[in-house]
């Protein structure tokens, strides 16, 4: 197996840099004040937090001092919409049922896509508010904060009932970090279904999962080749380079340390490693 | 594999019913006014909703014209309570947190079991909720109409931080027939505990599994080679005896039918197998 380079000085930075013209940032562990940081490359952030919209985003950079045009974030919420419409084609007659948070519903929206389930949030199960809803094409499940048991019950029965009512997920991250506490993530929150339905979801968005590279290097038409994916998650920023023909740089200023990485046998190693992105700003 | 032998006429029904001291019947499969029609022999309802106690049962079998005594129900609810007491000894300074229905909390009551996890139905998640309660000594989960964020973030939250902490299936069912649709089962409920945590539950009550067939055996002092357990599911009744030394019986009153234990490779069939429990009471 190939090893990790670190990258230690501005002329490891010049050198890394030059090779690509379009970077791909983690949300979460944005650090580097970056916009204007490296002229003539492209920047996207990419997260796979699906509760908030790209609008949403654009509102938390701007109190983080970073600013970033709605064009350049690429969320699990809107690469779901995205791929609805542009790569299922998503009849325009038939609405989704969402498991998750406005994010999605504002993203799903925004494409134009019909959806439903929002306002099933914090009421209680009924038996007799399972009825037939042939319109529903497809369940979207996410994060959801008012998960309950209504929304499964409803999203199970579409799943089994519409002919060709597709399955999909947000993200797949069984568990995210929140102050304080380890919660569960899209992962958990779709578990009931899959077990329910003993069925893979039709497919699965967000890092590190193929069709959220397809989503971004279709929007941006970009060449891979020269495309870079940085991140501090082995499993899902840096997986999600290396699963899918991207260079990998990873930031140790989150959870995976140096000694992850160059252990033998280490299941998921970066192309490039460094400190920390804010290194990256000797070079200004 | 040795085949099933069916039970056609009443000289077949009485060798079959000498062979045995107790019948262990599923009860949502109850279609035979039992009680008073085979003297001398013991017969208990098992069944996996742990929504209700076994006094509840007593209640429903009642506006059924079947006289069943609490003592008479090994529902899954009361199995885990009586797990926990006599097979885990669960210490008395602990309390239970619990994912499910008021029929849980009943039995670990009767059990003098502490338990908490109730107060949480139907309330809106909020971070600051997520605190510390050492005296959480296990989860136990079952089927949960109330299921929502704060109770899978509180239950992952002590089986995480709290030493030790038992993780408790009612059931793993992952669906349940209710009127009209398939809802989530028991085994979808937990499914977001098992996604997040990464390991399987510490045990599963519930047919088909072992811990319920020790409890019985341990609770009534059983002979496993002179019971019997009747039901009308393959899956969950005759796999039960079937993985645990006890004969069965299948009704084809339910969802199985002759076919599925008659076709070449048939995955589970049971020793013996008659068109309706009703057909007992041509022997009174």
């Amino acid at each position: 197996m190939s090893k990790s380079i670190k990258l230690c000085d501005i002329s490891d930075y010049e050198k890394f840099i030059d090779k690509f013209d379009t970077f791909l940032l983690d949300c979460d562990g944005v650090l580097w004040k970056g916009g204007d940081t490296l002229p003539g490359k492209k920047l996207l952030f990419v997260t796979n937090n699906s509760a908030r919209s790209r609008a949403d985003y654009v509102e938390k950079f701007k109190k983080l001092n970073i600013e970033a045009h709605e064009d350049e974030i690429f969320s699990s919420s809107y690469a779901s919409a995205y791929y609805l419409k542009n790569v299922l084609k998503f009849p325009k007659e038939k609405k989704i049922y969402i498991i998750g948070e406005s994010g999605i519903a504002d993203e799903l929206a925004s494409e134009g896509i019909r959806h439903c389930g929002l306002s099933d949030n914090d009421q209680q199960f009924k038996p007799e508010d399972i009825v037939p809803d042939p319109e529903v094409g497809a369940v979207l499940c996410g994060i959801d904060f008012h998960i309950n048991f209504k929304k499964l019950a409803k999203a199970l029965y579409y799943l089994k009932t519409n002919s060709d009512c597709i399955f999909l997920l947000t993200n797949d991250d069984a568990t995210f970090p929140a102050s304080g506490f380890i919660a569960p993530g899209a992962g958990a929150i779709s578990a009931p279904l899959i077990t329910a339905l003993n069925k893979k979801p039709d497919a699965i968005m967000g890092k590190p999962n193929k069709p959220m590279m397809d989503c971004i290097a279709q929007k941006f038409k970009l060449n891979l080749e020269r495309t870079c994916m940085i991140g501090d998650r082995l499993e899902t920023d840096i997986q999600f380079g290396n699963n899918n023909g991207v260079t990998t740089l990873l930031v140790l200023t989150g959870i995976a340390a140096e000694k992850d990485i160059l252990v033998d046998n280490a299941p998921i190693i970066p192309d490039y490693y460094m400190s920390s992105f804010g290194d990256f700003a000797k070079l200004c």
